[in-house]
């Protein structure tokens, strides 16, 4: 791949200076057509080998261009903060918003090469890696974003005669450290590892564009050139208003209309008496074991859904109660701000990942996307059929890191609802709960029926399996969710031993 | 102050029952009212003596109202992303937005009061402390927090008491640690400092509210009715839209109108020749100096403000040049996005501030406040009165916890702008940088000069001073840009070696 950037490419003074004045503003016209537009996000990774003109590539194209509607960003070792969390979620913090254009410099690729290269990584942990990169720029691309991966390249004599130049002048010498002769000493198996990471992800919604380094000039005007030509293609395609290519494969109907949720006992009930004492016991099972030492290495994502009234609030209550408040948060669902709006769909529920050793309980979640999004046509078809699986490679990730994820679908009976509704009608202290678009969203119940059991059947996995929630007696689905949250860190714990 | 939390407070459980159900619909309402109203934050701290019953009443609150509507956050040790910032950063992270209740369970208090108590630190350390929350109280009372202390007390012998109490029970026993006996160990002189600590933060906008711990059912009435009567009042007070109350004291106005702006010598030049040499020899001075290890302790922040085609982009592109990518971050100043109007003015500012080793560019930044804000009336004469202490506050903080703070005021006169927006207009990509602003700011070029001297002579302070630039001459005002950053830089790392 790299063979077309060993050429010896050039771009003479003279040509560059005629170049440069037009391709300045045709670029910053284009900046202002994508603020404009600001239907989706420019992502821009910088990567390639040492000497080879990142550095100055990004302050040039900061300089060209308009630097209020550039997000540059580098990423140096992770902090604490992010090294708690998957590894994606460094990432996710500095995903530019639609309208902007992203500078990734290093990025997802550095980690799984580098350590690759030095040998820290296995074959199979790069293919694994290659796999999740790939989804994620998948997903990046699906939600809108223009992806351009520039692979700065210089060939081994060229990387060496750029490394002695910038040693040579004491005024630029500072730039080379011993860190970069010692990339120069694996410079062959470097090259043939990055070949291989670029050959496997580079796809035709997120390509590789490998420039070669060593004339700055031609090195300028070749970035700058397919930057601008990306640019206007895409909003030209905006323009255009064409309709999705992509249709998404069907679901599984069943003639017979029985889903997983139908097959719940929903008589299952548990005395007052009894339910006291579990409830006790339970909080003080689930309180011990979040504060053992080991607890300290995960971290706890659960998640509620279910129908309006199913007693969500009710039951979060129940399991906060036993934890330290210092270590829980609720993250209640509600619309998003302008900040998430301008961002990839599962942005939201990124950022509020929890750190290891804490807890954040999501009332609803993500599976709003094939929940309430994909019923009331809040988005398309193509998009809620691909969120089962961002989804679950989300959670995936989340596991990996560590992560405990237990997710509770409440259910309930239409005929238990209707009784809820109608009491919270009377209550005074519980009227804010029923308001007209939980009366409309009970007219679309078996629509809400069917959708959750897709839900269940595409996104109960292994690392984050549905727990289906008898909930027409409260304090059994409390019980319930105790029982298995306690059942799911005790295991976590256990395994880790 | 606790003399009142003594006195063994009771409300019997038959009183309690007859009082909650009302209590909770009257909160409830409230909290409606104040989400629809989203004009004001409410801030609740949760502070006092261990086993006073501080969670279960956040636990209780959350379960009275609506959670969507609530911020609960619990402060644990700091992060290193916290540790390599301001002490106040990790506060300013978990200020709950307008609109909402936030419930900060340990706070700005915690730390100052237990490394008293423990001798970490020294009486004029929390008498510094103090000064600095009373400053951050007074500004967060000023930008519309309702602010409510909570501080939960019992005597001696009855944390003694509760603390056996719920070691006993093995369903409670994990909730008392050895930390917590620590803690009672050192009873009385806790008592002490907290006292005094209590005694000089409680004002008029930010009252402490001490509530005697013992019985769970007094707590959580006085709480919930205290909660209740201010969130009414506040909107009651809104409601009446009545006129702010403070006037600001008048600025000096010098009869001849001279200011410090005029006293510059714009004719000020350098040959081109000199100033290729210089500029080649300062970037590679401050790419060494930010190279060198001690520089890792620092970070910098610089401002860059000035008129309208002054050439705060140019030389902003001069100082990054020299810098490494992954240490650096420009953030133009552009209007806030809804997450930043939600919340106090310097919010938006506070969540860009660098860590260690890192430096943020800020290309204008919160002097808005007392420019542009000012001159347009887009705020009250008050709040701009009031912000140059806060900006002053602000930035001794970052200068305190190792931050280098330049700041720059880029001088040109009224000729050099004109024809600078003239040269704009004929320059294609340079179009963009000349509106139809730029000329309306124009004619109000004095009231600009006057503001930014009122600014100059209020916020030069010795922990972050204004440097006056003349920058008719462009390359004159880089060069000069470039020797005060790096001798800032330079002077600092000499007086921590």
């Amino acid at each position: 791949m790299f063979e077309s950037a060993e050429l010896g490419h050039k771009l003479s003074k003279e040509a560059y200076k005629k170049i440069e004045p037009q391709l300045r503003a045709d670029l910053l016209d284009a900046q202002f057509a994508l603020s404009k537009d600001a239907s989706f996000p420019v992502i821009i990774l910088i990567s390639g080998v040492r000497g080879a003109g990142k550095g100055e590539t990004v302050n040039l194209l900061n300089a060209w261009m308009d630097p209020r509607h550039i997000y540059a960003h580098a990423f140096d070792n992770p902090t604490d903060e992010e090294l708690e969390r998957p590894p994606m979620w460094r990432y996710w913090r500095a995903l530019p918003p639609r309208g902007k254009i992203g500078m990734l410099f290093g990025s997802w690729y550095t980690a799984p090469i580098i350590d690759r290269v030095f040998k820290h990584a296995k074959s199979k942990d790069l293919m694994a890696a290659i796999e999740q990169i790939n989804h994620l720029e998948r997903m990046l691309a699906d939600e809108g974003a223009l992806i351009l991966k520039f692979w700065f390249h210089l060939s081994k004599k060229a990387q060496r005669k750029r490394l002695k130049e910038l040693q040579a002048d004491p005024e630029t010498s500072w730039k080379v450290t011993p860190r970069d002769w010692g990339f120069f000493k694996v410079y062959d198996r470097f090259y043939r590892i990055s070949e291989q990471v670029l050959r496997e992800t580079s796809t035709g919604h997120a390509p590789w564009l490998v420039v070669e380094g060593a004339d700055p000039n031609y090195r300028y005007v070749t970035v700058g050139r397919t930057l601008l030509e990306a640019m206007r293609k895409r909003l030209q395609q905006n323009g255009d208003k064409k309709p999705r290519a992509t249709q998404p494969a069907p679901l599984v109907t069943p003639v017979d209309n029985l889903h997983v949720l139908d097959k719940l006992d929903l008589g299952r009930t548990i005395a007052k008496k009894k339910y006291d004492a579990e409830l006790k016991h339970l909080q003080g099972h689930l309180a011990r074991l979040t504060r053992r030492p080991d607890f300290a290495n995960h971290s706890v994502v659960c998640v509620f859904e279910g129908m309006d009234a199913a007693g969500k609030g009710g039951a979060i209550r129940r399991v906060t109660a036993s934890l330290d408040a210092r270590l829980y948060r609720t993250v209640p669902i509600a619309a998003p701000t302008d900040e998430e709006k301008a961002q990839p769909y599962l942005w939201r529920f990124w950022r509020h990942l929890p750190r290891k050793g804490r807890f954040v309980i999501y009332d609803r979640s993500w599976y709003g996307r094939v929940l309430v999004e994909r019923i009331e046509g809040f988005c398309a078809e193509a998009d809620w059929m691909r969120a089962y699986t961002e989804i679950n490679d989300f959670e995936e990730q989340i596991a990996a890191s560590g992560g405990i994820v237990c997710k509770f679908w409440l259910q309930i009976s239409k005929e238990e609802q209707l009784k809820r509704f109608k009491e919270r009608e009377v209550t005074s202290f519980k009227q804010f709960k029923i308001t007209e678009e939980d009366w409309r969203n009970r007219e679309r119940w078996d629509q809400y029926q069917k959708a959750a059991a897709d839900m269940i059947d595409r996104t109960s996995t292994a690392h984050a399996p549905w727990t289906l929630v008898p909930a027409n007696d409260k304090n059994f689905a409390r019980i319930t969710i105790l029982q298995t949250l306690a059942k799911a860190i005790e295991d976590s714990l256990r395994s880790k031993a």
